[in-house]
């Protein structure tokens, strides 16, 4: 299925801070080749070089920088798109995509709800993947959660799994980078921090009952648990924190939970797709990791880094999770919905 | 009581981070004056100025920065005594002071548990100070609570009085200068956090027991009620941050919960306490706020600010509580404690 | 002149950073009131508070909060105009408020450099003021220098009154207040510092040519020395620091010129204005210092720091400057020009 | 020479920063493989994991982590050491290593001014090396400068030989990873820099002036131009920052500068030396560029990056360097001089 000729996929959005990390993702990807640029009239006809305002770490993939940006039209030159855009404007354009026949594998929030749309972590929900069964497009859209659900959806899984999960309580604290570019001023967060993200706790909360519920009929039944979070951003460059508390609907030892953390394997891991983090879960017995400068790009950016596993007063347990939020929480997290959806079949050539 | 003469007092540990921030805060204490500065035999005889490395804002006050050091030793030129000293030498010598009829007003957290020792934050639980009666030293000791745990407890307090709390989940988000001075390095920090700090969780929960608690007999009860505190260090200079969810004995609606905190009124602001914030709390409508850099310093720093109000899923109610560490939850918080019972009567010239 | 009755003025471009400043610094002037409030179209009819994105540390003036935004149009209930308003607008409106017949105190760059419109830092070039006697317009405008010259010309001028300077070379680190709101994004100063600042090089080096310059008829004679400028952006929230080299025309002794800095006294001294620091110029002894958190504020913000004063191999000497951009380079310096206008008999009620 | 056996090399100081970052950067080095670890009296028998408290990125080795430390004795089985040891201990246990027939690279400044010892830059003087002919040691001392010293020397370097060089002002602008660990405490420096680094700049002055010299009998005939240097400390991880003013001795243009600068090839990129950058110096034609977060790992570190040159009115250019202050200017650094040794015969197995 993968063979020496590599896949054209296009980006949506690809001037903007999500595109811009997909495009710097995909570039040595062993699968997928970037032929379409999409983004928005004012950039269309334009070198991508002079369209972006590129401020990734690394330069610009040379062949890339040369690539005339196109408009958000289904007239691509590819048959799956991967979308960065902003919500403001994604949901008309992502469906117009799939009404068109492409694949719309989406980062935006505009579908994430909808019933027949998979909102999906691979290592979590693949089977929430048959979903695009049951959507009327002549193509397929499928999303990929909230950047601070992500890492939360990945520690609570294994648990789950073995335990049931009742009640979850969060308080995140979430790098900058999650707020776009140009984002966050300097001003604000200097000496500071804010308590505030908005719909970022609604957000969270409703996404995670999607991710760990089941699929039932044409849509998902949502987990039967209690969620509540409390969202900061602090002066962290990239990588989300999250203070966790849960209480489990079985007896769990802690030792045996910080076992079926460093074990969990899902089907990416069987799959050996591309962009699985294998171990998907670091679990650190030092009481001061994982920080988010040091553990951040484990697995590539991939792998989720849990610690500080401790008895918990008012709920059973509680525990911090970080997770990369432009990687595994984003662009990388999307790539490896694509990698699943391929692996799977749903990708014909 | 409080007349044309100043009342004269030492600081202990005058050299360190907290014994700073007391001869800052008490430069111009309308009832207090510094006539003695303890510190280690190595800085002993030495002029203030040269024995420390200040760093606060502002530069030592003239006349301190002339005086000279002294051991700290009970022989020193006054009857009140603030103790900064480090939790590693405070218990000894504190109650050497004690014992030789010196008032102690202690930061540190040698005996702070102590069964008729005041565990005192005024504008909370100012009939603790009574216990001192049942000590036996020929002076007295008064502690002040962890700097996490102030702002806490003078968020519960207006509701414990008026609806009864059940248990209470806190996240915190603490400054930098709580860990003291040098403390954190920079390259521990910069672009990341740290999601843990020595004992200070174990701290903030049974602290919070004791000071909600009753006086009963020659002791304390402690506080009816379940408490998680997990805790986090942030690139913040000053002002620890709270995100907190309390489930509540009784039923409140959450405009009357603000009314509560915001007509909160304790003997510091009856009795006009110099050290006294009125308002003792600020809340804020905007979901922005408070923040650290903006609102540390309500009150002269003494003022706790709250903000987000909102149900929680999990318990009943979470919001968010910020209080300037080193001020209301360390130097100035000891400071009231001596207004306070000096104003009682407890001390006599 | 100053009698109990206020003089009323007003604020241009009330709702941005530099407006908020000098809303901030005029609340508790001894001379000034605010009876007028202007900004841009969209702003004007609706309550301040609603109108203004405030975040200065401290909250709205409660008066201020509550009056009425008008529009930038010369019919403002006031003789004086203090401008912050953004350079793409300054031009044309100051201009108009000027022909009607307002004083304008203008923080622009738009008419810094017009012949007869005085570059004013009033402990240095007091005298330029009378420029504003060849204005053709009925009223005055009077402009202060970039930020980061403010700093600069403090530093030199006493040493240009003694010794005579013959070249400059100064590198700049800035804060980020200097770029106004939102100005920087956090994504880019994180972890960061920007070896750029669009125009400030050259605002520097002429800025500072003109105000050591000398009156000549009805315009300056540039002063006759050789500068050059490298502006640089570091993490930092106030405070610009200014590494400065200077050959001298005359032979000097360190020890002299540190007197000559620290006894440095001029008309805003001498006539006791409101805003005038005194002294002046603060010089440390201390390596360390000066720092842009430690000494911005001295003198209330507009005092300058100066240390490190030592052999220079390329020129003759090297030291180090801070100065506190916002009030000292900004709003504070304004205040101050007007200040010296009303005392030196310009502003007749 | 480097078959498929690789030399065993030491670390001296392997429980410190730099030491560290050795172990970090050889441990896939294609010709060197750590052998034996060095530390104190107090870290000697324990497992390297014990004994140092690491906190680099990516984790210990593993292969490190179980090896034991011993002392710095010379008895450690390998003949090539790399020395991060601290300047308060270096001098006489490198000696030792020397006299005992070891190879010493070492980072420390204690021997950097001995006449035969080399200050060794391999893109800039590898001719230098030849100096250890003339040391009496049966072994060798090579060092590295001072890691502001090497990103100057590389920018300088090319336009000596082509310009000529007569006079250079610099001011750094310089990483806290360049103080060592714990190095600067946060308090320090938040909100913050500091305008001085003990030391510094007379390291800075004097190494540049024999780096860029001439061998001559013995020693080195230092470069005849004149420095003034003046360094800073800002929040910033890794990556030092330098605005240099230079008077050149032949005239220059702009366009031929960069050219001399992007075409500059020395003996390292000659010889294909594992850790040579290739391209050895970036020029950015944006003027924001070169930043610290963005361009410090170019080249994996090694590379240098120059920007923004332009004319300076009071010396002939001005323009930005950067270099990478640990790997560059430090480890890697030291590394690359361990390549040279090697290259160029002076390693015999």
């Amino acid at each position: 299925m993968i063979n020496k000729n590599k896949i054209p996929v296009g980006i949506l959005g690809a001037t903007g801070s999500v595109g811009q990390k997909f495009i710097e993702l995909l570039q040595d990807h062993p699968w997928f080749k970037i032929t379409a640029l999409g983004a928005s009239e004012r950039s269309a006809g334009k070198l991508y070089k002079h369209a972006s305002n590129w401020f990734q770490q690394r330069p610009i993939p040379a062949r890339i920088a040369n690539m005339v940006v196109s408009e958000c039209k289904p007239d691509l030159p590819c048959r799956i798109v991967f979308s960065g855009l902003d919500a403001s404007v994604a949901g008309p354009i992502e469906e117009a995509f799939a009404e068109a026949g492409y694949i719309v594998i989406s980062n935006a929030k505009n579908h994430r709800m909808t019933d027949n749309v998979p909102l999906l972590v691979p290592d979590i929900n693949p089977d929430h993947l048959d979903l695009i069964k049951f959507q009327k497009y002549k193509g397929k859209i499928v999303t990929n959660p909230n950047c601070s659900t992500t890492g939360l959806v990945m520690a609570l899984k294994p648990l789950q799994d073995v335990y049931g999960i009742e009640k979850v309580s969060v308080v995140t604290m979430q790098a900058l980078s999650g707020a776009g570019y140009p984002g966050i001023s300097s001003l604000d967060i200097i000496d500071n921090m804010i308590p505030y993200i908005g719909g970022e706790e609604e957000k969270m909360q409703i996404e995670t009952l999607k991710i760990l519920g089941k699929v039932h009929d044409e849509k998902i039944d949502f987990a039967d648990l209690t969620i509540s979070a409390q969202c900061n951003r602090v002066l962290v460059m990239n990588g989300h924190m999250e203070a966790v508390s849960v209480k489990l609907k079985q007896p769990a030892k802690k030792d045996d939970m910080i076992k079926v953390w460093k074990t969990y394997r899902s089907e990416p891991q069987e799959l050996g797709l591309p962009f699985a983090p294998d171990p998907a879960i670091y679990y650190f017995e030092d009481p001061r990791f994982p920080q988010p400068r040091l553990h951040r790009d484990l697995g590539k950016g991939m792998a989720v880094s849990i610690g500080r596993l401790r008895d918990c007063s008012v709920l059973d347990y509680k525990f911090t999770v970080l997770s990369h939020n432009t990687v595994r929480g984003a662009a990388g997290g999307a790539i490896l919905n694509a990698e699943l959806l391929i692996k799977k079949g749903y990708y014909e050539e």
